[in-house]
């Protein structure tokens, strides 16, 4: 993670809390999800127009390590970047800070499927967008 | 809400609690959806077998009042039946109990769309099971 | 719901979605909560705040109507306001909003408990917070 | 996985899935929140004990890998097992399968802390129970 990644904010929902009174942990992936919508559409790739295109990225792999919990109504910073590209697949990783400290780490690997829900390779506009540095 | 009402239970989960110790209030819907899904199941129109005929019951109304909160790993009873029945729209009844105990009612109000999203009538072998007592 | 309410924005995000391709009905309580709590940030009881004091405001009610269904990645304008006010209970009143058009209405009313979850009159300087013209 | 672990079945509900018309990623974490809480109540230390005797678990490392999707209403059996199990620490493994296919596996590692929120050593009470084949 670097400064050049692309950043987006989100305030913790009372919704995201759960009665150990810090975020439940299923929502770091939504958290995850906010920050790969901001580095496509920095990106010039959208994902709404990814689908449009009839191009899905489902998940097929997640992994996160959360060294300090989320609090409610905190702001959190989510910083997304490719960390790995290949034709049928990507990689993106993330980090969440709150105040400048991380609270969280992950990835997700997508492979694209067409609208029958079969694997097929990246179209080369998606593969040379997500290439760029954003 | 009477004996006859179709019945299921669910527990509630740690995901579905919020920091004030209980569930969080948007879960009563998920729940309801639970109820009409088994009582709808139970007349012999499942909702997938609706969806698969091109039909769809999207929400436009819904309410609920909670008189006592859930919490965590309680097993809930949810009771469900038809409270009003129209030729393009349907409102299903709900009660949550614990232990015999009522914790909530609501009710929600259905339209039918088509594969397009525009309302349509019900079918009628809908409408028919609809309006069987289960 | 007029041009003095406070206003928030959120967009709807992938997780938020269903399989009918808009937003699940469960989540516009979300919503209805991102523009209570900036209401309340706005009216100078951030409800952070109102819980370090030791008061709670559980939901004891909700409805909604929905006139058109939300969808992925759309920005919603959350509007919401004190609609009544009584020394044991609060009720808000929401209206969320796309490019201008009314998407959906609502209401919550909460009552007010302490850290034991029993009911209570509203503190004096709470009351005096939300009967404030934001 | 084997036979001996745990199983536990849940269907998948509506507000589970998403406008790709199969189940969102982050639910995978609540269904392994299910077969943990059903493997714990197996082995004598239902979840809700833990915290009423002051400890917590919450989780500091997950990862999963989706083979297929789950979808709508489909049942799904969770299997869930404890994988490893430290002084301060403990990981349950799952896996998530439908109709005896393999869809999803995974890990959730928790360290235990105490009404403070500071991670403290298990009680030996817990840590025998987890050691326990259940």
């Amino acid at each position: 993670m670097s400064e050049a990644d692309t950043k987006i904010t989100t305030r913790v929902r009372y919704a995201e809390t759960d009665k150990m009174g810090v975020a439940y942990n299923s929502h770091y992936l939504v958290w995850f999800e906010l920050g790969r919508a901001a580095l496509m559409r920095e990106k010039g790739v959208p994902y709404t127009e990814v689908e449009k295109e009839g191009y899905f990225l489902p998940i097929s792999r997640f992994n996160c390590r959360i060294a300090s919990p989320a609090r409610y109504d905190e702001e959190l910073v989510i910083r997304a970047r490719v960390s790995d590209l290949r034709s049928r697949s990507v990689t993106f990783g993330y980090g969440i800070e709150r105040d400048g400290t991380r609270l969280a780490e992950g990835e997700t690997s997508h492979i694209c499927v067409g609208e029958d829900g079969r694997p097929v390779s990246m179209p080369s506009w998606l593969v040379e967008r997500l290439k760029t540095r954003s």
